[in-house]
């Protein structure tokens, strides 16, 4: 049993990528329009379709730099909030989570712009802070190399406090908006900022009002050291992996301790993982269709892939056949790249073998018939594995096969609810409206 | 005559904002939403008129420093791209122009969100490129002091060069996405920029393929010396001020030669300057209108919004009945500073004098009948005043006016078309598509 049995499980769709392995073939599947990155069309469909599903929200993953071997829907795609945006105004109640990296953006912009998409969906922005996993995008960014990871993630905690005290700048009420009286702000309700801080200088005030939400959900994605400690700082959901049962227990009860060591509510700390289900008729038959999924990958594909939690270095150059070499971890994907290096080490495989592992591991726990999967998700649920989950699917017919099959289960057992329960987010994710903090200041 | 016969008149709706003194007005009418800044659902129903009027293009202002004295829709308002995005999704053929400062953003990021909006639109995207009159949004974006004019504008020009060179990242026919072939992308037809340059070094190649436009239309705002350079540089459209005819005339013909000097052909440089027509049923009735808009404006609100080209200088600190202050200029909106230093010292005025100056004058040239108001627009751009207009009305009621009395006149005299030309806003504009840069090169 979750410790607070009134709490359902939350949903959210990530729309394109981190799909796991068969995510570099959705453009071959003649049900997808090739070019779908690009299309919005495409996004709003999907998205009405989960919306249809009652999923809480959608996701936006994103990228800012590419190589002629990146993953084909990050050679081309859409900007994550103008795509949302459009999104927005085509449903009413789903959830619109962007991803946004604070290394290569201003607070300024970024508040504003979040804010914005607040208004325009009525309370349902959501905003995924990344520090940007590739480290070439510093190179698109007037910068000679990537943020340290110290740096890196010092700027992320002061760029997302920096947003957040702007978007206090108006407190409830501050702007009458009187007709008769002929008042339209309340001046002493606005607010400058004035910070000066180690990273940024920003005045303020913010040039929006309040929000539906107060303020967008915040989401964190990041799993080092440094990253867990941004997320447990700020986050309302965090974004991780989750390979089984008892890491994501593990990760999920290491972030709750350290939200609360940060005087925070645990229970305003989601933490909602990445999850691929793999769905057939029979556990056979789902089993059989991940297999085909991971042998449709070439080996030099994977080879090229291995390069990208490393700064997309070539592991082209070296003996296939030898030990796998030593690459520095860098400053990209450096907690993955790690990991890669930790299993080599400790299996003694040669590189070959570390393709090959990637290319050959069953790579999602959710495999099954419907039941079975439905059963595997409330199994970790109840176990505290999660709060929510972020499908990656990778085709509608295999998000159908999840809304159709799979959820109706789930709701049975009252693991997930079956209707929305808030015009925002914020309230679908029973988290609640942070007080602004001038208004705060008020009460004894 | 214009020289080209086949030339129409081009037409901008500029939703909020730069409407002259009544602008300020425009919460108190009751058939304006109070908070239509913030309403995503109002501006849309706004350009869905502008097209069903065949307007070329909606236009959105923008700014990102705010005072307690800023105008009631600077106070709160919509991110630009975010707004036109929702927009986009709602209309199928108008243009949608944004306001994007180059002096506090990355042109990887502006290029990328713009060629986001080109692909969601449908090639429908355009740039206002702006270098941020307020010189107070230094201070939310971690700068001491606004750039100076020379720094300010060098960094835009570089800027623009550089977005452009991300748009070219993808020759046309560089993603195949072959199914039966397995090609998705052709690796020859992609491009780095590797630029380096004073104030950006990009790497690229940009993230999001060739737009359906080739590249976003560029429309350029700042009137200054250095303005004028960068416009008859970059821009296919300059969005400006037109007190009378024969300074209009003057400018356009300033900038024509501008752009010939640089090699560019002057009929790809359309002159759009903001008009505010004020229409009545008889000519009597629209001055009388237009009075009452500049009777409604309170002299300490005038007084207060002098000081915005000053760089929100409080001129409240001064005796009214003394000449008027020796302030300096600044680096804000230093052309329309120094206009008003000008005026001031010709006349020999007080503080109140200028004040009243402001308030009193008759700021529209196109005030009357319908018949007067399409007259006189007739005969500015047969006499070469402007190649279009972005119309500053402030309300969807003195825009009905324009569209549903002054446009059948026009339209009835060829001056402006009857119908869409083309499914993009460089194609409605008559604009041509830029060459790629990379197939460019291969042509004898
Ligand atoms: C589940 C997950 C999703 C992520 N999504 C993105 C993303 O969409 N864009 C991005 O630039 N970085 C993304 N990141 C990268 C992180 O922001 C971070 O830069 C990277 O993981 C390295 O930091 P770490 O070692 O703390 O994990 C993601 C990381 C995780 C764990
Ligand atoms: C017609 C016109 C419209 C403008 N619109 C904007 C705007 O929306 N946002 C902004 O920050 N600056 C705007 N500007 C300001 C210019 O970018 C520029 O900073 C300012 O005019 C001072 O430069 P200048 O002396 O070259 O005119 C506008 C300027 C003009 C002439």
């Amino acid at each position: 049993m979750p410790e607070n049995p009134r709490r359902t499980l939350k949903l959210g769709a990530v729309l394109l990528g981190v799909g796991g392995p068969g995510q570099h073939h959705t453009w071959l599947d003649p049900q997808i329009p090739a070019d779908a990155s690009v299309d919005v069309r495409w996004y709003i469909a999907r998205a009405q379709e989960a919306e249809a599903a009652r999923f809480d929200h959608v996701f936006i993953v994103d990228s800012q730099y590419i190589t002629p071997d990146s993953p084909h829907h990050y050679l081309s795609r859409l900007e994550p909030l103008t795509l949302l945006s459009a999104i927005a105004v085509h449903t009413e109640h789903i959830g619109l989570v962007a991803t946004l990296t604070t290394s290569y953006s201003e607070p300024f912009d970024v508040a504003r712009r979040l804010a914005s998409l607040d208004h325009i969906s009525g309370g349902r922005a959501g905003w995924n802070v990344v520090t940007s996993g590739d480290q070439g995008t510093a190179g698109n960014y007037s910068r000679d190399a990537h943020y340290d990871y110290a740096t890196r993630y010092g700027r992320a905690l002061e760029h997302v406090r920096v947003a957040q005290g702007l978007w206090d700048s108006y407190e409830p009420g501050a702007l009458p908006r009187d007709r008769e009286a002929g008042v339209f702000l309340d001046r002493s309700k606005l607010h400058a900022l004035n910070h000066v801080g180690e990273h940024f200088r920003v005045a303020g005030p913010l040039n929006i009002e309040r929000t539906p939400q107060g303020q967008p959900v915040i989401f964190q994605a990041g799993d080092s050291e440094e990253g867990r400690d941004l997320g447990a700082a700020v986050a309302d959901a965090i974004f991780t992996h989750a390979a089984n049962l008892e890491q994501a227990v593990a990760f999920r009860t290491e972030l709750r301790e350290r939200a609360a060591a940060k005087g925070r509510d645990p229970r305003h700390v989601l933490i909602v993982p990445g999850i691929h289900p793999i769905i057939g008729d029979t556990d056979e038959e789902a089993i059989a269709r991940q297999a085909a999924v991971l042998g449709a990958k070439s080996f030099d594909k994977a080879l090229a892939e291995l390069g990208r939690p490393f700064g997309w270095h070539d592991f082209a150059q070296y003996d296939l056949d030898a030990p796998f070499p030593d690459v520095p971890s860098g400053e990209s994907f450096r907690t993955q790249a790690e990991a890669v290096k930790r299993l080599a080490a400790e299996k003694g495989w040669t590189l070959r073998q570390v393709v090959e592992h990637q290319l050959a591991q069953g790579w999602s726990p959710f495999v099954g018939s419907p039941l079975t999967v439905a059963d595997e998700i409330q199994r970790w649920f109840e176990a505290g594995g999660f709060d929510g989950i972020n499908i990656t699917v990778n085709s509608p017919a295999d998000f159908a096969r999840f809304t159709d099959q799979v959820l109706p289960i789930l709701r049975e057992r009252g693991v997930v609810r079956s209707e929305y329960e808030s015009s925002t987010l914020r309230g679908n994710l029973g988290l609640p409206v942070p007080e602004n903090r001038h208004t705060a200041a008020l009460v004894p």
